[in-house]
């Protein structure tokens, strides 16, 4: 058991959380700064095409209009909407144009208006004259592989952006195939998820007299995205500004330039604020989603006594029309498979082919979704052929502290998921429901999926964090951070950390974030970072600001430093606790101590840290099949984390919940259609794209956590900001498999592909006998 | 000469300028808060009353009424309008009460209502049903004195808040007296100017669910007024945040508190964003203005060869009927003095007495406008009996480097008093002028005087200052400051002297400044400290900087930091400048180092200066005098004010230029009139209380800058903030007397006074001959 902590471990209220509930909280579209303009862009309505002519003459004379923008109006330069790229030593491809005169997606903008109103510079949209030579398209990566398919960019032959490129392969996988006494392989498919933040793409930028650029956004990394735009642009970094309103969208969207780019220009070139909300259509169909993991084949050979000796995973990634974080999220789909089991070999290739879709950018579950759900299920396949408990089989051969790690030269710093795989274990009902009898029409299985992801990319990617405290002389103090805001609960979180530290109150810290001109640098945040990069950092602050207040004290008292102890707002004699002073003296001293000797106490911290703290986790699934319908109902679920130790145990299980809601989709339901006719998207809107709703969780949806603390972690965390998504679709593949007998590998799992599976069993079966 | 510096010394646009000259500066009245509401204060109209009764029953059922407070809402503690009180080693007096149930000057207030909209507020304060009890009440510093007027506070016998205080006095001013072949002595009377900024009185007060209280004020001292709102609310410190919108007011108006005491009572009852704008009669009569020095006894003893032996100064303030800054305004009034003339001998005495007048405050000029008057007169008398030329008297007898400073322990660091002097004197044609004949009924004739001020009132006040430095990734960075806003230029000298220090651009530093949230402790801006208290905060933390930066480009070039300079945006080898960095590349690799080492580059730097610096000035008078009308036009002006160095020349010409013009006004025409009958304001219009329009300012309207370096100021600069104001007053009327003899020692100097006393001369020379 972790020792208790006075304010970490609580759970405390969310910072903007009342703000939200009441209705009070401003997000960008509610946002008006004088003199506004509202932006709109004009797609192309083909997914591959070139713009022979583009005449805007007409919408510039439409009264009421203030900027049209075109590819003449911008720096023609190539970039990339993957702003992480600029986490990696070496920037990644940058292979687009803004308002380029080839378009290669449906959607793809090639110019805006901004006017006075919305409906203007709607009306506008239809005043620009294009003339059009319509290119064929591909829409998938086998049709894109093809010989003489179009080609969508001069430099990738074939369309191929990455062929079987090896990812932090180890020992010999031939060999350990050959020594392998049960190999098993399968194919896999998973879908392009959707975001489907309820607020829809909306942003402000503003270009002022100084040549500053003001963006309002929902990005989530805004650094990264100030860093971009000034690429872009021409601009010193400087000059850019991101602030972050409240967000009603994130799960990975905002690791990306949205439609900041578009909105940029027209500040740009109206020299006034101009507001884009994109309509929920447009929303669907034109913000990048997640990285398309489109075919994924992995193999696994163990020994009798169920050793795991080898392990491949060839991974196909479609990375639409330009290269956002398709690659990435291919490696990490292979790099995070890595860590799970005790592999002695292991061979990891990825392929990532372009086609005439919106480009991939990232989700939740980055790449690590697709892997665990091709892994878990294959490892269930194995077990079966071993005739070993799926639980048993975990418990010996996952990873174990001091094993490998994500990436060459990082080791598993802490380890709790036996605890999670027995605690899951036993509140489902494991080895009685497993074995039960599967009799009529509504089937009932059970099965489960273990996972490790990562607490930041660290030391693949830039991971540098920066925490600032200045104290108030009521010894309160404002805590200066960046992480992107997405109403995950980080702002308290981090607050929680620097108050546990400091021996403070919860509401002793305010925290300043969400404005590069105010806050440190700082990534943002992405890959489950937030406590662990950013806490470490708060962290690291708060106990430099300490022994400054401590080193005061001490001169006040006349006790040496190493002699006093801060907690519950007091600085006192370890030996003789009466003796000492409340942290708002001493904070009151150094601001106001009129002896010549002021100083205001304000500490800042950079941390970059090199270990990558993964969190473990075991899902339960309790599933019903009806035989008839080939329905799925998602009788229970079990998400049991290892959270190395919760800072706020209620946003760590709204995160759980959250990513275990989108996790049911991801499973069940969502499918990204596109048209293989001509590229549109079909599924644009929430009638034709189905999510989890309220309706769809079951009562029994629980979370169990495992605190056991990580050695490296802010007061023991690790993350938990991805975690809640991964282990459902595999422990509800294995739980239907349980229950019926069929295998779907497959995302989502529909009905239609259940009955067609169980008609093939049936017949196969009917063969046999 | 002083060497030139690259971007220090030059003529940069001001911060905010062109949001001020196009129209899109938001001031307090331009913010809108979701579900603001709008508060106006009921007021006494009685000097001296208490209230029996009051009902506010009716004024809170009017529809649209969301809150009214009165004296039962808020706590019954006493507090003080002067914030700066916190800048003392121990507070000053207490002594009023919010909603107090006994009055003690026209307008105070005693409840107020917050509406929906300012009519609904309007009509509810006339719902109020108030029961008064009028008491007797005293106007004026002599009838409060007498026996038996009537008393305003229960802890001040006979009104008398100071009686015959000394300050600061030295030697033996009887014997010097004794010892002196000439004495002179005469009794002046100066009058209460009203600051007439162009914004009335605007506050937003916001209480949120977190118990924080948020104002928007245009307070020069956002740190004290967070304090004292904290303290009069039982409220933590760090609960309270002062927000700084473009303020179109100052001029000391702002170091105190105005209308933002009753506008949080109305918020933190309401629960709601609150407004206050006040109307132009409210601002006159209700916002504390200019410290009163009513009447000044001044008296001076030289040798006959001007050697100055003794003076000895007595004044008498008016504080009315609460403590502001009056027992400070008289204090400067008398420290002021001192370091003008090497007097061997000097006595200084202060008596303040409490009248039914709305308390005092500050406005630029602070006390010494009223002294500066007093002995540059009595200077006048002085050298006129001597037969010795003011100019040469002033250029033998001023004080020297090293000389006593303002407050005991402190030495003048630098006097450029002569140059000004004699610049002044060849500008104006001094001696011809003032030799030639007067003749006619439009006589003209020249005067001067000279001064001494200071740049922050160290260490009499605790005047620490801080400022934090952030770099971006392309070299430019974010300075936080927090000087009070007034359109003052501070700014923008702030991030002149960054610059300079770092050798970067102005352009690169973009300042963060006007939130006690965001911004390091300051005290704000008063007493002329901006430039030199905060400029050498933000010096010292360039120095920092630049000594990081030089750190890191010593590793990256394998060259000692030493060996390094740091100029023109580039790191280079002293030795071989062509081998170097750019500071862009620098900062770059502190942030997006990938190796392992990043680190954001944020320095915090706390000072707090022990010197004063002070600024020496000569100001120089042409007036014609119309002897029919008494009617005077002043000519020509000229200030020559040694400014140590100046950071932004236009900046602070500007300071001179605007401070001369409130000169001509204190000299000519403002008087701010209340009813000896009733104690109303007569004077609360523009109508009314006459200042000075650009039609006022002559064409011959000079200043020149003498820069000779300060050893201790940043680049050598000392303050300008408040000094264009004070020789303006004793220089026109030297030059009145240098045209048609009379001297006139009450200000302002009318007509009236002119006539009366040139048909006493006439007179009394008409007995004599």
């Amino acid at each position: 058991m972790l020792e208790e902590l006075s304010v970490v471990g609580k759970r405390l209220p969310l910072i903007g959380g009342v703000e939200k509930a009441t209705g009070t909280a401003l997000f960008t579209a509610d946002i008006k700064l004088p003199g506004m303009l509202y932006g709109k862009a004009l797609r192309s309505p083909y997914a591959h095409a070139k713009v022979v002519k583009l005449d805007t003459s007409k919408a510039e004379k439409l009264p009421g209009v203030r900027a049209v923008v075109t590819g003449k109006d911008v720096p023609h330069k190539k970039y990339t909407c993957n702003i992480m790229t600029y986490q990696l030593p070496e920037p990644e491809i940058f292979d687009r144009y803004l308002f380029d005169t080839e378009v290669r997606y449906v959607g793809e903008p090639i110019a805006a208006v901004a006017a006075v109103s919305e409906e203007i510079a709607e009306e506008a949209l239809g005043l620009i004259d294009v003339e059009w030579e319509v290119l064929p398209a591909v829409f998938n990566i086998t049709d894109a592989q093809k010989p003489g398919a179009p080609k969508l960019h001069d430099f990738a032959e074939g369309n191929v952006a990455a062929a079987n490129m090896p990812l932090f392969p180890y020992g010999d996988v031939q060999k350990g195939f050959e020594e392998a006494d049960i190999v098993v392989e399968d194919t896999f498919h998973t879908t392009k998820q959707i975001q489907c933040g309820l607020e829809p793409e909306s942003v402000i930028a503003y270009f002022d007299h100084t040549g500053r650029l003001t963006v309002w956004s929902h990005c989530q990394l805004p650094h990264m995205l100030r860093r971009m735009l000034a690429y872009l642009f021409d601009l010193p970094e400087g000059k850019v500004r991101v602030i972050q309103p409240f967000t009603g969208s994130g799960f990975g969207g905002g690791t990306a330039i949205v439609g900041e780019d578009v909105c940029s220009a027209l500040a740009i070139k109206a020299r006034a604020p101009v507001k884009m909300v994109w309509t929920r259509a447009e929303d669907f169909a034109c913000r990048a989603t997640r990285e398309h993991i489109a075919e994924l084949h992995a193999k696994i050979g163990v020994k009798k006594d169920g050793t795991p000796v080898a392990m491949e995973l060839k991974v196909t990634g479609d990375a639409g029309a330009y290269m956002g974080k398709e690659i990435s999220g291919c490696a990490v789909c292979l790099a995070s498979n890595i860590t799970n089991y005790e592999f002695q070999n292991m061979n990891n290739e990825l392929t990532v082919v372009y086609t005439n879709h919106l480009n991939c950018e990232a989700m939740r579950g980055f790449g690590g979704m697709q892997s665990t759900f091709a892994r878990e299920v294959l490892v269930d396949e194995v077990c079966e052929k071993l005739g070993m408990d799926p639980i048993d089989f975990r418990i010996k051969y996952h990873r174990k502290p001091g094993g490998l790690g994500w990436f060459p030269g990082t080791a598993i710093t802490s380890c709790g998921v036996e605890e999670c795989l027995r605690i899951g274990a036993e509140k489902i009902g494991w080895k009685e429901k497993r074995a039960a009898k599967k009799e009529g029409t509504r089937r009932r299985g059970v099965g489960m999926a273990m996972m490790a992801w990562l607490s930041g990319a660290q030391p693949m990617l830039l991971e540098h964090s920066n925490a600032t405290l200045k104290f108030n002389a009521d010894g309160s103090c404002s805590l200066f951070v960046s992480p992107g805001i997405m109403g995950q609960g980080i702002l308290g979180t981090l607050a929680q950390i620097a108050a546990e530290e400091l021996g403070l109150n919860y509401e002793d810290i305010s925290v300043v974030y969400g404005d590069t001109d105010l806050t440190e640098w700082s990534v943002g945040t992405h890959a489950s970072r937030g406590v662990y990069c950013i806490g470490r950092a708060v962290k690291k602050a708060a106990e430099d600001a300490k022994a400054q207040l401590i080193e005061r004290a001490s001169k006040m008292l006349g006790v040496a430093a190493d002699e006093l102890e801060m907690k519950n707002r007091r600085i006192y004699v370890k030996a003789n606790p009466e003796k000492g002073l409340s942290v708002a003296e001493v904070a009151e001293d150094s601001i106001y101590s009129h002896k010549g000797d002021a100083h205001q106490i304000t500490v800042h911290a950079s941390l970059e840290p090199t270990e990558f703290a993964p969190p473990w986790q075991a899902g339960f699934a309790e599933v019903e099949v009806d035989t008839e319908t080939g329905e799925v109902k998602l009788l229970h679920w079990i998400t049991v984390h290892d959270i190395g130790r919760a800072i706020n145990p209620m946003v760590v299980e709204g995160q759980l919940f959250g990513g275990a809601a989108q996790g049911i989709g991801f499973a069940l339901w969502e499918d990204t259609v596109i048209s293989q006719e001509n590229g549109r998207m079909v599924t644009d809107g929430f009638d034709t794209y189905k999510i989890a709703s309220t309706l769809d969780i079951p009562e029994k949806f629980e979370v169990v956590l495992v605190e056991e603390g990580d050695p490296t972690g802010p007061f023991g965390a690790k993350s938990v900001g991805e975690s809640g998504i991964f282990t459902m679709a595999p422990a509800i593949a294995n739980a239907i498999y349980n229950a019926v007998g069929v295998r779907i590998n497959d995302l989502p799992i529909t009905p239609e592909k259940i009955l067609k599976a169980l008609k093939e069993k049936e017949k196969k079966e009917k063969e046999k006998s």
